[in-house]
Parts: C-alpha cells; structure tokens; sequence
C-alpha cells in the first residue's frame, strides 16, 4: 500500500501528553517503540512520581529530561528525575543561563532510539526558549514561545516581543502547515494545534509586528506566584531549596 | 513504501483532545479530512462555545454529539450544540433511557465521511453506557466504563460491578493490544492509555472478578456534587431547567 512521500507521522513512536493541574503545564514523553529509549520534555517537579510510574510501566529508559526554557511558573521536575532514573541527563538551552548536564544551540539533536529533536532557538518569551522539533517535522513542541491562539508574555525574564515575533514568523511558522503543535501550557483545555491553524487563528501572531508589540505591552498581567521560587530553582534543575 | 497490513492509525482524521477542568471531562471531536463531517463526543455545557469556535474554525460540518452514557458530573452540551450548529443530532445509547436525535444499540455506526464509530455496549457504570470504536480499532472512546489506570463507580445510576467487570473484559480488552484508549475523565493529567497497558496495569480491573467487586463495594465515595442537577438534565440533552 502506498502512501506517497509523506512518513506515516510518529511511526515507530511512543508518544504521551500529561498535564500538571496547578500550573497548566504540559510534559511530552517521546519514546522509541524498539530500542525504548526517551525524552521527557517540560516535567513538574510536583508530577515527577507519576511520570517515572509510567516511564517503568511501558518499559522505557529515559536518556533526556529536557525544558523549553527556564519557567517562571513551576519547578522543574529534570534534577529529581536524575536523581529517581540512573543516566538520566537534564538539559536545556545554553542561552537560558541555568545549569543542566546537556546545554544544548541551535540546530543540535536529541537523538533517542532512532528518531531525534532538533533544537530551534526560539527566544522573545526569555532569551533561552527554545522549540523541540521531531525529526519528520511531525510534531514541535514550542514551550511557552507560541502557544494555542496565544503566546508567552513577554514582560519578565528578558522578555521581549519584537523577538518573539521574529522567532514564532521564522521559526515555527516556517514548519509544514500540518505540524502538529503542542505548547509548555493551555487554560482552556485545548491540547494541540497545527502550524497551518496558528497562522491562520492565533489571534496575535497573525497581526503585523508593530499591532504584536501594542498587544504585548498591554496584556496587564499579575506577577506569576511561584517566580520568585521557580526561577532561582529552575537555574538549577530544580533542585534549589526543594 | 510498504507498512505491511495494518493501516496508518487515523489516516485522513481530524481529532482533537479538549479537557474541561470543573468536571475533569474529555470531550473528543474527530473529524473527516475530505469532507469535513464531524463527530463530538462527550461536550460540556460549559465548553460548548470553545468548541464551536474550534469546528468553525477547522472548517467542519458536526452532524452528531454524542454521549457515552447519561452523565451524572457534569451538564452535557449536546442540546445547546444542536442549537448553534444547524443540523447537528444528538445521540445516546437507547437503553440510557435519555431522549435525544439518534437513540443507538449496540453494533450501530455513527459515520462521518469515510470514518465511522462503532457502538459497544459496556453496562456497569450506568445501563446505558457505551464504548465508541474507530473503524480501524486504532482508537476506542470508553466513557466511563475503562478509565486510565481505574474505572467509573458503580454505586448509583443502575451502577453494577459484575458487569462492568464483564463489559470490560468482552468489549474492550478484546480490542488489539495497540488500540489507543481516550477516557471520559482523568483526574491527574493523563490523557491516554492503550489496551495493552491498561490489560497488565490496571489495578482494578486487572483483578479477578470477586476482588473487583469488592474493591468497587468499598470505594466510598462523596455523592457528585452536580449529580441531582446534571442527572435530569442529560436525560433531555442537557435543556432541562438550563
Ligand atoms: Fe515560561
Ligand atoms: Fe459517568
């Protein structure tokens, strides 16, 4: 049977979306169905014991626990999962400023079993944000640099919306029309979306740059709660004060 | 290039996961690629905005909202969908004895497009509840009758541990092992399972029968909260005293 060019997307992959209820946060397990190995993109401190559970459950090995970016609103779960899951290596962008075994750029691999997550620089929502994208172009999962008919803000953390801006046009925008997106986080129970449905949908990257700029300096938002633990934390996989 | 015998899972389907949080409910909207036809499964009242918006903008027709069952958690959306949506029918199992478009038994299809969901029935949780199928048995909607790593109660609404017992292992363990598993509810972010997973990990249902009856006999669990309200209502699509 033919199916043309196009890969059957995700073939030979395990793939789970989880979520962590308090601070709306996603976590990606990406695993390969033959040799078992795999990434846990995004973990929570608080859903590390759930995650590991099922890392044991399909018999996986975890080689990478990686973050989009230094987050504001939770505690990584990447320096307790090394201490839980032997080999496991935390990582995460050089340019974010924290400390992990693996300090990835632009255009390295994380490679698990055969398939792998090139890294996009993505920064805007803080410099180190980057975009993971599977090897097919499948999927991308893009942190809190674009998000499902929204994005990150962009007033902490060196933040800054004209980059943002240029970072989700060039970088994610670019990506095939059915890519399926999957963010760091949603409030309103959306789950996924596609390239071809943000750059037609989202209601502020779809604007001209200087309409974004306005939007983003008028979004008015509270001061995350947990930032001023989260982040010093975060600098250090987590591990800081926990 | 050949992928052997078995189809690629959801080829030419739209679907999309949406959670609504009070309620913790799952409601699934699938789609044909071609002709754009729909299915929801499972909408809550309150979420029936964010799901029109989502069928709009994705292009599709919705010809039927479906429940699993008579809800006893949460409001269904399927009367207020029928009003926003011309066309759009709603649809429950005949021996939920709910009122709705399309009262269904077991074996029935629901079709969109090419794509079609086959009725299972699983009582146990309630008389009338029902297991969807994909055509391909890639994917299976369990309502409340397999949960991810649990099950729905069986102590109201016609509630019966032996058969749910039974429903379980007829209907839905005896789907292929690969066959991805999307339930009604999940209370800590998980979204998925499989056949597989759920036959080696359930700790309920992986039991003999008269240990799961006793487990269910000894669950004490608060009465739901919305039950008087919701119970009513979904027996005429959720219209009732709205
Ligand atoms: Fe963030
Ligand atoms: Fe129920």
């Amino acid at each position: 049977r033919h199916y043309g060019v196009r890969m059957e997307p995700g073939k030979g992959l395990i793939f789970r979306q989880l979520f962590e209820s308090i601070s709306s946060t996603y976590t990606y397990l990406l695993g390969d169905k033959e040799t078992k190995e795999a990434v846990l993109i995004d973990p929570v401190l608080e859903t590390v014991d759930r995650d590991v559970k099922l890392i044991e459950e399909l018999g996986l090995t975890l080689k990478v626990a990686a973050n989009t970016h230094c987050h504001a609103d939770h505690i990584t779960g990447t320096g307790l999962l090394k201490k839980k899951l032997y080999g496991c290596k935390s990582a995460i962008s050089r340019l974010s400023g924290a400390n992990a075994d693996i300090l990835f750029s632009e255009g390295d691999h994380i490679t698990f079993g055969k398939h792998a997550l090139t890294v996009r620089e993505t920064p805007g929502h803080t410099d180190g944000c980057v975009t993971f994208v599977l090897g097919d172009q499948s999927m991308a999962f893009t942190g809190d640099a674009l998000l499902i008919r929204g994005c990150g803000r962009t007033d902490f953390q060196q933040g800054c919306s004209k980059r943002l801006y240029e970072s989700v046009h060039q970088k994610i925008f670019t990506l095939p029309g059915h890519c399926l997106l999957y963010p760091a986080h949603d409030y309103k129970g959306q789950t996924v979306s596609t390239v071809e449905e943000e750059k037609k949908f989202n209601p502020r990257l779809t604007k001209t740059l200087d309409e974004f700029v306005h939007i983003m300096a008028n979004l008015n938002l509270p001061k995350p709660a947990q930032i001023d633990i989260a982040v010093p934390a975060n600098l250090v996989c987590g591990l800081h004060e926990v």
